[in-house]
């Protein structure tokens, strides 16, 4: 069967941070509000719901969000609304259900969100609560946390290819210089590569300004069919590629610590289904959910050779003007990790990108990746978006 | 689009009960394991898997669930496995994913499971954890618990329509009697009206075994798409109606306590799906999370109408040999409730009754019916399955 054609025809969005006094509802509420707006749909127009999110059950033992956040907008109480979990790639799960229904024919408008509140539970118990989507028979019993798990990736990296910490530091002073000009980040201070350099360890060789913020955070966009799209928005922006893979969930199946296969395996698919090549991409939001992440994930991404992931950045090709732009956002490092709203904050703040009003222009952009993933190698997701 | 016909190819299910030593993912992989085997298909042909769990994170820190089942049963990597949370749903919700994928054309085979692991926490934890799924900023937050959503469910109906605390007792006597011949139920023991009346208060009026037992347990479905199964299954079950709802998820909203829209909701799109009617069912499993709910839902699913369920229970019209039988299995009460599981377990029974081989065998069994409820009135799915 030839899928339909799916566009992106709303978006919306709360900024990411400290969102003192604001609920799981309100802020998904806030964010498909204004993504319902930009679409110039009506709330009884949708026909189904898909919902991320990853850590509400464990911090404030709250589960089936998405009928309860469904039915706080208003939606059609005969319509699905279904709730999908990924770890830190839960928001892209729900935008490729939403894909799935309209590409199929099942649907022809799907609202998809997510959301996370995770500043005000205790910190322990935040770290606790992400170490959940670690494989806690085998390799969580050991310790292991996601600071713990990327150091590890950093060591090899550097091993392996000669990568240094400063240019790992490269990516967070990248980011925030990205993240200073977007009201969405979370935090908005330019830094140098030696604030980086001196700020406090945290997992050898990782230091703070190396691990994204936890945040509070939700976001969302209105799905349509392509041949739709155009009634309801001179906006759309296509899908032309979509891609989830399971990968290998635990470093003992991965078996090295220089790759994530799950991402390449996802970008393989998502390339190859919407037929453009690496070169033609002319912006890309990754998963910098630690820096070195952000240069793992270029080269699994197929966008550098591996091992030179590290070089790009420091010779500027991942910057605003590089050849890449990489997180012109700020990233998660800058822009903070909502953990179930990430993946469609990326599609947000590329679908600006495309419409061609970002705050940081990336100029004439007509192909955007998002990549998405989540926990130790377990999940990840590739989206590819081009400008009509 | 007109959906492409789906049927289920094989199942597969851990007892369920106190499962001692049994852990989430030897559970898990034990019912795919035996799904994989009855449906007669190789790994490497499932082309996506979806999980239902609802409570792992909250009672045991685990999340992410789909691809560590995944990569534990061996599955291909390259393939998306995605985790849904509905509740006390959260089984049927991935059956229902599944059946969607290749109704659309999507994907020709997919393997859907859900599990859950209940009786090594701590009984409050168990509670508390439950009433995650009731909206934490309103109702939750004044106590209200299932018990005492149900207990007022019961009150209501037995003022409305006369309905008595022996009839509502009677369902208990009825489920137990069918469990105690199902070598996968949780109870195995007869039980009269008396022991039921003279069981300890819970919640007024609903006494201890007015309440299905927390358990342990995994189901699991092979679906194929029609017009492949018969390469695969001469037992295959085709599913002729399909639907999710959201409903009311709070008292406030429903404004009543008689009945869930969200189950009359389902139901009437699942028959209108089928082209069949209420008359043509011979057997239906149905969520008796507690003794009043196999009442209220057996009026919301249009088998009764409203404030004569209580009547037909105790008319025999509900039991084995009856015009109409419900939970031939033993339903939830006495089967046991594994929360993430149950809705696949209910397709498990179904499809050994349309088989022919079931330990309580309706005689000639060809169209039966699952209904599986989440929340309080938040999320309900019906399927219509149908003997080829």
């Amino acid at each position: 069967m030839k899928p339909r054609r799916v566009s992106v025809i709303g978006v919306g969005t709360t900024p990411y941070g400290l969102l003192e006094g604001q609920t799981l509802k309100s802020m998904a509420v806030a964010a498909c509000v204004e993504a319902i707006r930009d679409a110039g749909i009506e709330k009884k127009q949708i026909q189904a719901f898909y919902l991320g999110n990853y850590i509400s059950g464990m911090l404030m033992g709250q589960e089936t969000l998405a009928p309860l956040i469904a039915s706080s907008l208003g939606l059609n109480p005969e319509i699905s609304s279904t709730k999908v979990e990924g770890a830190c790639s839960s928001a892209s799960i729900a935008f490729r259900q939403g894909y799935l229904m309209i590409a199929s024919g099942l649907c022809n408008i799907v609202l998809v969100a997510g959301v996370e509140k995770m500043t005000t539970a205790p910190k322990e118990k935040v770290t606790a609560s992400l170490s959940g989507s670690i494989d806690m028979e085998t390799e969580g019993r050991t310790g292991l946390t996601f600071p713990g798990f990327w150091a590890m990736m950093a060591k090899r990296h550097m091993y392996e290819f000669g990568t240094t910490i400063e240019q790992i530091g490269m990516v967070t002073v990248k980011n925030h210089r990205n993240g200073s000009k977007n009201p969405r980040a979370r935090f908005r201070n330019i830094i140098t590569l030696d604030d980086v350099m001196n700020s406090r360890l945290v997992c050898d060789p990782l230091k703070i300004y190396d691990c994204c913020p936890n945040s509070d955070g939700a976001s969302a966009a209105v799905l349509c069919s392509s041949s739709m799209a155009r009634e309801f928005s001179e906006k759309a922006v296509e899908i032309i590629g979509s891609a989830q893979t399971t990968g290998y969930p635990t470093l003992f199946d991965m078996g090295q610590e220089i790759m994530l296969p799950a991402t390449t395996m996802a970008a393989n698919q998502a390339f190859k289904m919407a037929g453009v090549s690496r070169k033609d991409v002319d912006i890309v939001e990754l998963h910098d959910c630690f820096s070195i992440a952000e240069i793992v994930d270029s080269e699994d991404l197929g966008f550098f050779k591996k091992g030179e992931g590290a070089r790009a950045i420091e010779e500027g090709v991942t910057q605003l003007g590089g050849k890449l732009p990489i997180n012109p956002s700020g990233g998660l490092m800058c822009k903070g990790h909502p953990v179930g709203a990430t993946g469609l904050g990326q599609v947000y703040e590329v679908v600006k990108q495309l419409r061609g009003d970002h705050e940081n222009q990336v100029k004439g952009a007509e192909i955007g990746v998002t990549h998405n993933a989540g926990g130790t190698g377990a999940v990840c997701t590739v989206h590819i978006l081009r400008r009509k």
